[in-house]
């Protein structure tokens, strides 16, 4: 780590309310340890005094994004649940996919699908999956920062829930505070009251949050209302969920009280908008969410239902589809998409005094952009591009926790051949389908 | 030109009626001046009977893009209009910025358009604009192919109409037939009866075809019925328009009789659902265009509203965003997606038997796509990255008309530096805005 020296860089910026996008030019960019130190004009600093300079000329310096709810081993299955209802995905492809997955698959699938994410500038990921203890290995090889959360069913048992306590208990601050962790129980309709309420109190002792899928889908809202007379939120709150800082997983089926009520308390919501389009799932309320104040995350969900773990396409597409569902141009406007995608992702994942600026006294997890492609031509508006034009490629070069972990395209910590040599091995076994076998059965 | 061999390459086909896309590894492609000559398995060929060869081993070979309806030179303006409604949008920025418009700038407009569309794979392009003289020779100068309009309002008079008639009878066939022209009446809400009567006469005298807007909203449909109780397509038919081979832009406010009488006639649906999307209207019922076998191109506007002229953007969200209007995940299947982006593009711009498949015979518009980034592997299925995942510069090689115009990314026409510098020196002059000053006045 040590001293780092971002030179002659523009410097991205978006107002927390999301009025403004700025671009300041000609700035360095301080790096001491793992966080910034100052951002100064161009010129102000001796190169002489830092480990690494990297010249930034032309290029656009920001926070790496963050993802807020992601499956990132199940990068694996990549295309094998294509052209389904949720029903089905669940039922006959992805469930029984799951049943072939090993442990050490997750190593391998957490590190490819760590690598799509560096390469696209994505810095920071609140995972939600299986055999934690390799994703977290992972996560440390190649230097990335990770919220980790051990997923649970309710049909697992109570020890269960003991088990990925453990897990959270014993890697919580783990590589240097780059990994936390969180309680992960699946969804309400795959775990029982009692379940969630062992998830509540577990999360709660070890002082963490709970990571969450809820009302994914408005039949979900409807099957619980016709069940037990509530909505899946209120089951939350009714379980003691809601009290604790709760990364809450799509909530597409949100009522106007759901809103409400999440507006209580420390709840933010993780938004993966080509997933629910794949499906066939009209999206989330974000513009009522964003006017009740709730903060908003961007994510990838996982790449059997959302392809990639490309975060420019869930901020483009968020815009896109609100847009589309107010039926205004106006909604959603460049500036507020950005912001939910710098500071709302900081609030999700819960550390928003650390991520989602490039000011001192934030963590180094930074981005350098290249803006010299055709498609930015003329740069009339660099915000602009950045949420509606921008491909993972103009990604040029990945900070994290003040080390570089991409330098102009070169991975620097990771044998990117070895992971894909790896990965291509286990295809056969992990693409095995047998519907009849699967982990979990779907029914809302 | 010559002879050219594309050796070792994965071969991409898909059925035109959409159920069925395959990729056939280990083949030889060759072409022989413009056209494709043979496909065939690799080793077959002897190198040395070819002018050039180009090893394309973990290449996917695949038809280039067409791209059924721009307005490329307005890359121009790109970013300068946001976060708009469709009246502010053409109001307040579009129409007034366009009326700082030179003919000189469409030259250098267009190359920078023609440049982002090539690196993206888009190989031809149905272009709807102004001083159209002048994109012809940027289309000839780069190597493009191009079906270019002259556009016009009827404001202008129908000496307009024989104006633009002389551009289509001059240019039609130029660049060796890479150059072809069609009629470009702006649209029934800006363009009278007689104007487009006059339009259709024209085109009709010279075997050419017709491209125009047409019920871009569901609101210009309600207001043309309430104005004169038929719908803009009942307009077009009217007129004579419909009787030509059409190419009919957006058509997102078509009703259930619209469909049915479109069945009738040889018309095409240039699809820009990004655009839609952008301006917060709903987008096209594809799908049910489809089911009445109209013929469905790609497509994506003109960059004011679009941002871009990345077509696989264009494909992913019309699969998208048909998925979740229907709210089934089985709506539009990779398959479907994938025969709209080839046999569809060719039907709509009007060579169906030149454009749109790798097989002897048809032209050599052809893209190299390398499948090994990050992003696609593992590679369990090619055709859902294409639809999902394909990021342009996923695009190494392009040829067009039997001529590589970019090889491993580096373009082989035109002096790319050049251009953006001619570019940047047109922006201030170009940006300047007075909203009373423009170019027409938006009112449906």
């Amino acid at each position: 780590m040590g001293k780092l020296l971002i030179h002659n860089a523009q410097v991205f910026s978006v107002s927390k309310a999301g009025d403004r996008a700025d671009i300041q030019p000609e700035q360095d960019v301080l790096i001491n340890g793992q966080r910034i130190e100052a951002v100064q004009p161009s010129g102000s600093a001796d190169p002489s005094h830092f480990d690494t300079v990297i010249d930034a000329k032309g290029m656009l310096v920001m926070p790496g994004l963050i993802n807020c709810h992601a499956h990132v081993p199940m990068v694996l299955w990549r295309g094998l649940a294509e052209d389904a209802s949720v029903e089905r995905w669940f039922n006959d492809l992805m469930w029984p996919l799951e049943n072939n997955l090993q442990p050490e698959d997750v190593y391998w699938g957490m590190l490819l699908g760590l690598i799509e994410q560096i390469e696209s500038g994505v810095t920071a990921v609140a995972d939600h999956y299986f055999h934690m203890t390799y994703a977290a290995q992972a996560v440390e090889k190649i230097g990335a920062r990770a919220l980790l959360g051990y997923a649970m069913f309710g049909s697992q048992g109570l020890s269960m829930v003991e088990e990925t306590a453990r897990f959270a208990a014993d890697y919580n601050g783990a590589a240097n505070g780059r990994i936390r962790t969180i309680m992960a129980p699946h969804a309400p309709y795959t775990c029982d009251d009692d379940f969630l309420r062992a998830s509540a109190t577990a999360a709660q002792k070890l002082g963490i949050g709970v990571h969450i899928h809820v009302s994914e889908t408005t039949q979900q809202t409807v099957a619980s209302l016709r069940k037990r007379g509530i909505t899946p939120i209120q089951v939350l709150e009714q379980t003691g969920i809601l009290e604790l800082p709760t990364i809450l997983a799509h909530v597409c089926g949100a009522t106007p009280a759901d809103i409400r009520l999440m507006e209580k308390y420390p709840v933010g919501i993780a938004h993966a908008v080509k997933t629910y389009l794949k499906l066939g799932q009209p999206t989330a309320p974000i513009v009522e969410f964003a006017a009740a104040g709730l903060p908003i995350g961007l994510a990838s969900d996982g790449v059997v239902s959302n392809s990639t773990l490309n975060l420019w396409e869930t901020l483009r597409l968020m815009a896109l589809t609100q847009k589309e569902r107010t039926g205004l141009g106006e909604t959603m406007p460049i500036s507020q998409a950005l912001a939910i995608a710098a500071h709302g992702g900081s609030q999700v994942y819960g550390q928003p005094n650390d991520l989602g600026a490039v000011e001192p006294g934030y963590l180094a997890d930074l981005i350098l952009i290249d803006l010299s492609g055709t498609h930015h031509q003329p740069l009339h508006n660099i915000p602009m591009s950045l949420v509606y034009n921008l491909q993972p490629p103009d990604v040029r070069t990945v900070i994290i926790d003040g080390q570089v972990v991409m330098r102009d395209h070169q991975l620097l910590t990771i044998d990117k051949a070895e992971v894909f040599a790896q990965v291509r091995s286990r295809m056969e076994h992990l693409s095995y389908l047998e519907p009849s076998k699967r982990i979990q059965t779907y029914d809302n």
